[in-house]
């Protein structure tokens, strides 16, 4: 628990009470950063109930513009449309937001940031900074380590996604639908895979290729959000990727197949898993004669991006397999914000009354 | 339901009241095949228990090699241990074998077959026909209309792959284990991920990115069988082939996502398409704007290859990505078994007595 300080940040949270929002909270507690007073913003439905935070009862509000006089730092997880319409307001008060939606990810002047990759990209921040996509984070958090020591000039990734990334009442339906199926009922989903599209599909012991909305190209909005988000975070637009995104019947933690082309010779996959072993944020469970490799079960509730399966393509010389797993919720989304927060702070970007 | 001729093939099904033996009389039964007599032959446990075929009881006899005297077609699916010791032995007494284990798969004199790709093979039989691997048949079933009018000259597949495929007894630990899960009680998995493996984890709303047993290369035997078992059946050892192999909480049908280049340049996803939408044993569900893809909750029980979510790799030109779903009790193993049979027949390739 965070001890409230006299002195430090004024921190708002917008969609406190969504999947990701109660764990912002949490990650917020857990942090070292000095909060002096804690703001939790939501819908109008939720204004009037309560939270706790740092052993406080704080009164939920509905967020406004005017929320954010004051605010040092606000952390948004509450739609794009929420985020395009506070998030500037929120900036043009001089808060800096952090923002959990797709909604600024890909504009010029907002950086988008996972601090074991791009940290120094938050000098470039004119108030919003954007936390990428869930999936994302998790596979460049991986791959960073091997570009830095070996060069990268292909991805292909599938990945295994879980239902919280649909917010918590896509875990309810999986929930309830798993029930119905035990049972013997027929199912009726209404909001897998996308709350927003025509057709909704039973989740419970079934795969969904389809995460966000198609786009004009075939791939989906998640897909899309995959490749042009790895690009920008790892800075490098010549980067060969592609991703196909499929939602498994699991409430929390991603997993993703990774497949890497890196530009030198010769390397055997030992050497890339000494260098994930001593990798920040990231954790090593590659060891295939005691059946140890990372599943979405053991990642739930946990901060760091697990790694393991890692071995050579049989017929690419430099040519390599991973298994990735993280919580999807925490590092994909919470944490990864509040990390952001935190290296604002050491960096010194984040002005605020020490007197 | 088959009616029994007085003329025609005595049939006997080896392992008839597993997952796979029990689909295997049920595809019979749906069969043009002629069939005169049916023995259905499994453990001492289930000798003097009885099946319907045909309308009629047939009693379970305990397998042995005497068991095979007469009979023309023998379908095997109680194990690797089991074909191993029997099927020389039914061959050696005129039956023709058609092997659902990976006992024989990679033997030279053995022709693996999948009817749609390779049916000439089935000319360089010994007694003793291989089944493939579920993952691999429906992968190639899927490739091999790609392959005749572009080449083929790469393969990366990362699966999602019904427990269905470990037996009956991992169908039923899925079930209890999410009955655990969604009443708060902790899962004791014992079966899953390999029932002869060290360790057991927790199937239900998790991923394990572990099939059969691992390889001195770090990849898995499941993995190996993709590799090896598609450059056998395609017949093209300078293939390039690699996969990923997890297990889903997915009672019925593999999901496959599937990385292919070409050999041809300047083909478009739509041809693809076309040409799919033509293929024997394949069906093309592939509609982003209506959202039409294939679901393993959709395949299960049908006989067909599901392909969908055709697109083209956005930096790679030759490079297409596929999402491919099969019944894998089915196309994946009794299917595509019944299958050979038929062609068999049809091939003049079984001797029977017609008189």
């Amino acid at each position: 628990m965070v001890l409230l300080k006299t002195e430090g940040l004024n921190v708002a949270v917008v969609g406190v009470t969504g999947a990701v929002g109660t764990r912002m909270l949490k990650m917020l507690e857990g942090s070292p950063l000095p909060v002096k007073s804690f703001l939790p913003l939501a819908s109008k439905r939720s204004a009037g109930k309560k939270v706790l935070f740092g052993g406080k009862e704080w009164v939920i509000e509905e967020a406004n513009p005017d929320s954010f006089t004051g605010i040092d730092i606000a952390l948004f997880s509450a739609g794009g449309s929420v985020s395009k319409q506070l998030a500037p307001e929120a900036a043009a008060r001089g808060a800096i937001v952090v923002d959990n939606t797709s909604a600024f990810r890909m504009d010029k002047d907002v950086p988008l940031v996972v601090p074991e990759v791009n940290e120094k990209a938050l000098f470039q921040h004119h108030g919003i900074i954007a936390n990428p996509n869930c999936s994302t984070i998790q596979m460049v958090a991986a791959l960073e380590p091997i570009r830095k020591a070996y060069g990268l000039k292909r991805v292909i990734v599938s990945t295994y996604q879980a239902v919280s990334g649909a917010g918590a009442k896509a875990m309810l339906e999986l929930e309830n639908e798993s029930k119905a199926v035990l049972e013997g009922r027929v199912p009726e989903p209404e909001i897998l895979p996308v709350k927003g599209d025509k057709k909704h599909y039973q989740m419970a012991f079934n795969c969904i290729p389809q995460i966000d909305l198609f786009q004009p190209n075939d791939f989906t909005f998640e897909e899309m959000k995959m490749i042009n988000e790895t690009k920008k975070i790892m800075d490098d637009q010549t980067l060969k990727v592609s991703a196909t995104c499929v939602r498994v019947p699991v409430e929390i933690s991603h997993g993703e197949t990774v497949y890497i082309e890196i530009e030198k010779s010769g390397v055997d996959a030992s050497e890339i898993k000494n260098i994930l072993s001593d990798a920040p944020g990231v954790v090593l469970q590659d060891d295939p004669a005691q059946q140890i490799y990372p599943m979405p079960a053991d990642a739930a509730g946990k901060k760091e991006v697990f790694v393991g399966r890692i071995r050579r393509d049989p017929d690419i010389e430099n040519g390599f397999h991973l298994w990735v797993v993280s919580d999807n919720l925490l590092k994909g989304a919470a944490w990864n914000s509040v990390q952001i927060a935190e290296r604002l702070l050491k960096l010194g970007l984040v002005k605020f009354d020490r007197a």
